[in-house]
């Protein structure tokens, strides 16, 4: 029985995939936080450089990967895609199920597809350093080894929490020549008033932003870099997503659902906007983004213009938020704490083309432990999500007694989360309640955007 | 550039290679440490199957690897081989440098291509227990994950300073449904005794072995596995250089010189023993083993009959060894704290077909550093020995000015292994100085063996 179905390196993919074109209805506009008025490619030049501006906005279906990022993502790509045959058996389904595992790159994470090219984008401009926030560290690693890789300076403001519960990930920064910063800090005048106010503050993904854009805003040889959310972001990576659609043609198969976990919408949008592609041009195919109970934004946030930070600094999007300034719980998942969600993977929700799901995260650890038993892998606790939402598809095949094909992404590996995993054993880890009272709190902040 | 050379699933070898009809002269006989007479396969039966028995003294060159040990191995194997393009441009060296990477297994080293077989083996044997000893927990992980996919339970005694210093491989452990114990123990009348001698003792892998044998020998469900050292162990994980040769021939390459890391051998015996056997033939490669200075059991050794373990419960064998009492001091590369060796290796040391060096550990992170900032792969403590083997090589290569390759195995990722990266940045790893004194007292006490 074949396993796992590897593609060789000439297979990486040649061009990103940019599902802008292929959207259903224009894009809304991404507004300024100070004027109100539409972003202009200008207003992102202090913190971008101009490649990626283009990259955002570009009508273009397929972008050029330059040969510079080709050759470094050899060092992982492509990816394998593992059927899941000790999976199936002990779940007793009729379907076949497909991993896509992203673990595999020197972070352990999908997260390097995009902050090798974004580390590329920026050297070409100049740019000598480069200011980011992180989660769980997933993407703050991945930048740390790209700016090592191409030779620029990096900063990384990481969410105070996952600062104390994954001190790992910090060390893999430092260890790729990163500084690294518990966010809120004192280096930012943001991080400096949420300090004053609560100096317990256990940051978030939206606080970390914050910093991290002032950071580059403050300085003429920084630009800041987002690891999720962005459209380019996204684009970068659809590299998973093309692969595997290859690499289940060369077994004659096609998904009946492709599944990924949600926080920001990367690895979500890589593995899924190839099969968007699909399902615009006809073709049959659900696509589920499973996101955790805690931080619900797809399934129970609005979808409204709202800021990427809590600062109020970044740009105004149109997207599905729980209020910039909703504080998620200290949930393990920390890549998945996130307000809002990327705006294209929002306007594909709201359009009916992708479903959303929440699970509590004890039952995310639960099939991340039946996975890990048969297939060996250990996977990351965002991960664990998408596993949910693989077994609960193969559950109902089974009832059903139908033989669908499921793919879903393996976003990481756990080996840097076990503390994660023990808290689970020794039942440590709470099924925080939907928050509908932070949530209703924080959605009344929304800001007024007229258009 | 080709980074990876990849093989398909068809290309996992279908037989071990057993190096013992190929040894330079006879093998020296296992002595039963009671009767101090040539152990008998009846004596080893009461700790292992019979299988695995007649594999540890086959006269057989090729053994056949079962469908259902190569089925799992799908799982991770064949294993890459990268050339190490972006090594060699930081070195400024003509060398081309290959590396065999082993951390892609679930376990993120090499020790499940033993784990594996071993368990299954002794499912077939109606083994229902497992009882075993880690140091730095990438045998007891693989034995674990092992023991889970055949249905049998698990107890592994860890080396007590690991057992803290590495917690996240301890979590593996229990997450693939293992009984992890910190060791010297009060579960046996060899970890008691110790324990009353020095209640503080932190522990040493003879230690762990007198444990897991004493437990093993005492309950008839159970079996001993040993993770190293052994000739079937070291057989097991001929497949990496097998491999290996194969992936350099389908780029026309061979190997001037063969490096890995040396703890009890059997990592270094898997990328080794398929070249030893090119060298046997005539063919000109040099093979080389690089162990810690701290722990330098085959620069340092005597060759000479001992116990494998500090309570006198496991076989004699003549072998390389810094006395069974030695206690080595508490360094990071924890997989490489025995004082004994693979008889196997050691006969091929002291034959001159193997050389052996020892480097500081200070120096193998400094090449650890080198390379992940180079190659984005973080290495296991153990297996940056192998890197600084490699490096210097590649120095000397630039230096004489020839265009050698350099073939070595990294034996595992590090990315659990962090704790000991923070130790390097901030100064605190102690390189320390060779303990003579300590060694000279322990190899006072070796066994009276008289052939």
């Amino acid at each position: 029985m074949q396993t796992k179905i590897l593609l060789s390196e000439d297979r990486i993919p040649k061009q990103w995939y940019n599902i802008i074109p292929d959207m259903p209805g224009p894009l809304a506009p991404v507004i300024n936080p100070r004027t109100l008025k539409p972003v202009t490619p200008e207003d992102m030049l202090a913190i971008f450089p101009m490649a990626l501006i283009e990259q955002e906005m570009s009508p273009q279906r397929w972008i050029e990967i330059p040969d510079e990022v080709r050759e470094i993502y050899k060092l992982w790509r492509p990816s394998p895609l593992y059927r899941a045959h000790r999976l199936e058996q002990v779940l007793g389904t009729p379907a076949r199920i497909f991993y896509k595992y992203e673990g595999v790159s020197p972070a352990g994470s999908h997260k390097p597809n995009t902050a090798i090219p974004q580390a590329y984008y920026n050297k070409l401009a100049g740019t000598k350093r480069i200011a980011t926030e992180t989660g769980a560290g997933q993407w703050g690693s991945s930048i740390a080894l790209a700016c090592q890789m191409f030779g620029l300076e990096c900063t990384v403001y990481m969410v105070k929490v996952s600062f104390g519960q994954k001190p790992y990930r910090k060390s893999m920064m430092q260890l790729w020549g990163a500084e690294v910063l518990a966010s809120p800090s004192d280096r930012t005048t943001a991080g400096r008033a949420i300090l004053a106010r609560d100096p317990d503050n256990q940051g978030s993904l939206g606080i970390a932003i914050s910093e991290a854009v002032e950071d580059a805003a403050s300085r003429a040889d920084t630009c800041y870099a987002l690891g999720s959310v962005l459209n380019h972001v996204c684009m970068h990576q659809t590299i998973i997503g093309m692969e595997a659609k290859e690499q289940l043609a060369l077994v004659g198969d096609y998904p009946e659902v492709v599944i990924g976990c949600h926080g920001g919408g990367s690895n979500f949008a890589g593995i899924a906007f190839p099969f968007v592609a699909d399902k615009a041009a006809g073709r049959e195919v659900r696509i589920l983004a499973m996101e955790p109970a805690s931080c619900p934004t797809l399934t129970k946030g609005v979808y409204a213009f709202d800021f990427g930070d809590t600062a109020q600094m970044a740009p105004i999007s149109k997207m599905y938020t729980l209020g910039h300034d909703f504080m998620p719980p200290g949930i393990h998942a920390g890549g998945l704490r996130y307000h809002g969600a990327s705006p294209l993977v929002s306007q594909l929700v709201n359009a009916g083309v992708v479903e959303a799901r929440a699970v509590a995260q004890n039952t995310c650890f639960e099939a991340a432990v039946t996975f890990s038993r048969a297939e060996g892998i250990i996977p990351a606790p965002e991960s664990s999500h998408a596993i949910r939402g693989a077994i609960d598809e193969a559950l109902r095949a089974r009832e059903e007694g139908k033989a669908k094909t499921i793919l879903f992404c393996l976003s990481g590996h756990g080996h840097v989360d076990m503390a994660a995993y023990d808290a689970y054993f020794s039942g440590k880890l709470e099924d925080f309640e939907y928050p509908e009272a932070a949530i209703r709190e924080s959605l009344s902040h929304l800001p007024k955007v007229e258009i």
